[in-house]
């Protein structure tokens, strides 16, 4: 990745459509969606119904954010592309399957997700809980049959990858944003919430790329610090999206959040948006101690909230 | 374990409580009851409705088969007994997992499981599914956590995990048997749905303790060979109870199946039970290539089915 340097706040009319398309980020985007592709469409004999739904979430249009984070904090030499692209699409077939459990009736209970019909409406509730239960286990046998990286590699992403989901990760930030309103009464409780939902993942994948480049115990601090800060801030960016946008500008449904309490709920706009800001200043503080290559991190960055007008 | 020999068919008169309390295999259960409460107890900070809803559904009154069935195959030395225990476990975490899941009401809509009430309707159908997927996810952390076993021995049983679990898997049999209904209209097509949604799990946890001893490939073949028709026996033996038996002798719902073509529903009663009697001559003969302790296999296999009056 040979991007040119960047600063931190990109204007928006310099990036116009070309420069997108052929950017590293972007040809990186691609490399992600075909091996996403090749996964999905292993031979498994699968019923249709239940292979259609686990690509109808997979290959819905998305940022795939986190096979970024993997990729770039792993950067990776020649011989070893694959691998980290595989890893990270592991971790995208995670997110995707949460992504289907959360839209569920019985929690969110959403409409569209990633501009289409979330699973549930398109497939029926029984076959789209059962395609994130494939997408969710078949992620963990990506990992350990990845035969080109060491088995005790593997083993550690995998327990990563375990930690991330688990009853005080993923799992327990959507208990408490579902049945434990009456606790998250302080800002505290809702960003430990938002980051046990969001940033957790994010560590994850960062923490992921990080033992796939063999970093030092330090740098693995950092990246996990960088990406702990990055995951907030895109959570902040999504509640602050769910309050001013429409639906066909995010792709999901908007508002769901609303009688919930959310940082933008408990503080208003603004106070929400410096939030935001603040997080991605010690994000990119920690991200010049991590050993990562900055500027495709960065460039990423501000691509991601040129739309949400921080201070 | 050094079991008396027993003849396949143990009479039911034999079978007193206190035998079977200071049986082996009673002890066996006993330690892998430990192994479970010592997993599902370790410090967390999950929400309490969580870790609530995931200890009522792991540690219900169960037969532990599949964790017997890793423990047997994989014969462990002393100092290897942990070991196999935690992998028995994860393999029932999975197990307890795909019960929660099949209970729902977008599946069969049980309402008694274990003797206990469901998951969904002890703790609300949200929190039920999260904690499903945290059992399911924290069964690989287990495994990859296991450093008393080799990083490569780590890899092969997460990925024999992940394959059962697949959607050509365990999930593949319970979308065929919840939406495909249409397509199960012989008995080879119903034996299929049967194998993926049982006896797939029985095959992947025998593999698992076989890998775990470092059996030969044949061994393995052998082991593979014998859990798939015991799987069956036990899934066709699931469905003569549900057609014959009360609630409170199965502690589960029965005759929620009924609507369904089973093979009691295709044949009768008693073409199920020989069947069910014809798998269980299939896996012993399996059995003695296995390399595995037989005995023990033997009088699991005569307790499990004393009371299905096979001919």
């Amino acid at each position: 990745m040979d991007l040119a340097p960047r600063s931190m706040k990109i204007e928006s009319e310099n990036l116009s459509l070309k420069a997108i398309e052929e950017s590293e980020l972007s040809r990186l985007r691609v490399a992600i969606e075909d091996s996403l592709v090749s996964i999905v469409n292993e031979p498994s004999g699968a019923p249709e119904n239940l292979q259609n739904a686990m690509s109808h979430a997979l290959l819905a249009p998305s940022k795939r954010l986190r096979p970024i984070m993997v990729y770039l904090m792993a950067n990776p030499s020649n011989s070893d592309v694959k691998a980290a692209l595989r890893v990270g699409s592991a971790v995208e077939m995670v997110h995707t399957a949460s992504l289907i459990f959360d839209d569920l009736p019985c929690m969110d209970d959403a409409k569209i997700r990633r501009h289409k019909p979330t699973a549930h409406v398109a497939f029926g509730e029984s076959t789209a809980v059962l395609g994130a239960i494939a997408l969710l286990t078949r992620a963990f046998g990506v990992i350990s049959e990845l035969d080109s990286i060491s088995a005790e590699v593997r083993t550690r992403l995998s327990a990563i990858l375990s930690r991330a989901l688990s009853c005080n990760g993923l799992v327990a930030g959507q208990e408490l944003d579902l049945n434990c309103q009456i606790e998250l009464s302080d800002s505290s409780a809702i960003e430990n919430m938002m980051w046990l939902k969001t940033g957790v993942l994010f560590v994850a994948a960062a923490e992921m790329g990080a033992v796939l480049r063999n970093a030092s115990d330090d740098q693995v601090s950092a990246v996990r610090l960088y990406a702990k800060h990055f995951g907030l801030a895109f959570q902040t960016l999504d509640d602050i999206l769910d309050h001013t946008a429409k639906a066909s500008d995010v792709g999901k449904d908007v508002k769901t959040d609303s009688y919930k309490r959310t940082l933008v709920h408990l503080f208003g706009l603004m106070q929400a948006k410096r939030k935001c800001q603040h997080h991605l200043m010690l994000a990119d503080k920690a991200l010049l101690e991590s050993g990562a290559m900055v500027e495709p991190l960065r460039q990423l960055t501000s691509r991601l909230f040129v739309n949400a007008n921080l201070p």
